[in-house]
């Protein structure tokens, strides 16, 4: 059974464009900060910095949303996110947003990979998806 | 055939996150200013809100892209961007991003619709692509 | 007596630069953010676009920020927002951040006006911020 | 005698808010990547992180801008950069946004220092800012 997690974001002034509705980029900020939610209720701590440098995290392979209905500043959305299927390095995370009348607003799926970096960018490799990991997001 | 364009962006500082390499969302950032690109070169102005005011225009009903090269702060992306399918209403854009080195550093594609507005978010619909747009788009 | 409110926001991951603390940028989205929860706070709902179109609201005039100590990833700030001073049109809010320990992380202030806007960004103009609205901040 | 370097950017549908104007804090991004482009004005390569990990640079200690006239979508700002003081770790730049008009659109400073980290977001000081940049960027 996957591990579900909820994360309510509101739509701010500055995630919305001169059409007074989200600036599409925004609901792939909400997609990485539900992403972080889901880790921390798995007890995980996602892309850790506390030693003041990236060595091992989560970037992503690929992303993809569905945008249903256009929200407006001051609307709270609803971030329903889990797993959906675990690869031996990726990972595909499923988020559903809803909005107050419980329509779903926009939904769609980040794929990650465990990697780790040793030097530049072009130094980052995927590695397997640690046992504990998966274990605690429910795969 | 489709009108082709091309758009060369630095990646900022301010795009990368703390593993040094882009921010994910960042890239639809740049799909849309890229597609905006695309108008000019089709001399069409997406969006107008030279009145002030937005009532039509091309707001997204679906996006995703592949992340194939991890980029830093620095690197300049070369952006080639053209409709690949036309709808009755929508439409949708292919993004292919090159770096210095000449490989693809991601790609992917906007699903976009022409659309009206009167009040505020809930009244945005579908209307019909212009014949002028699609024409200069190349469809 | 000013009206004080207090919002708390979370460092997210795509706040960060690759120096692993805040983009500075971050700061004043989240003064604008404190802003609109003041007031929320007064009763108040600045720069209204439920009507879908924006005419009226409090853009900047001017802003500044004192950054004291660099913040990471999974923070938690504190944000205590207050007008500090009232004129005809403008106004100036305070915003003080503090972080876990307690200790100030960044202080600064925008400096609004209460404007209209007929047509494009050139017709904005400033008028006499309404007394409802300066009564309710505490002025 | 001050380096002065001059970069342009188009204000980006995705920079502005629903009042159909520049957000604000898309100012002080655009301070940032000015100064990125006085840096290589003047053959310096600024908080580099080619190595993959970020060990010295530039934070900043404060910032402040005057906004003097709204801009939106599709208007092409130019900006001229400067250091105007020098301390011992800290420096003062000057950035001023002229419109296609040649009216000032908004000007200010970012106050920034030298600055090295050893660990995470706590050990971060400031050090004396080296002879070679200072004497590149005019000082």
């Amino acid at each position: 059974m996957p591990l579900v997690s909820r994360y309510e974001i509101t739509v701010e002034w500055g995630d919305c464009d001169p059409a007074g509705i989200v600036y599409y980029p925004a609901y792939f900020r909400w997609f990485d900060q539900a992403t972080y939610r889901l880790f921390l209720a798995a007890g995980l701590k996602r892309d850790d910095v506390s030693s003041g440098q990236w060595k091992e995290g989560t970037p992503l392979v690929g992303a993809e949303c569905a945008f249903r209905r256009p929200s407006q500043h001051g609307e709270k959305l609803s971030i329903e996110s889990r797993v959906e299927k675990f690869g031996r390095s990726s990972f595909i995370i499923r988020h559903v947003f809803r909005d107050g009348t419980g329509a779903v607003a926009a939904e769609g799926t980040e794929t990650r990979i465990w990697a780790r970096k040793d030097g530049d960018a072009r130094s980052l490799r995927a590695i397997a998806l640690p046992d504990d990991v998966k274990h605690r997001l429910g795969g």
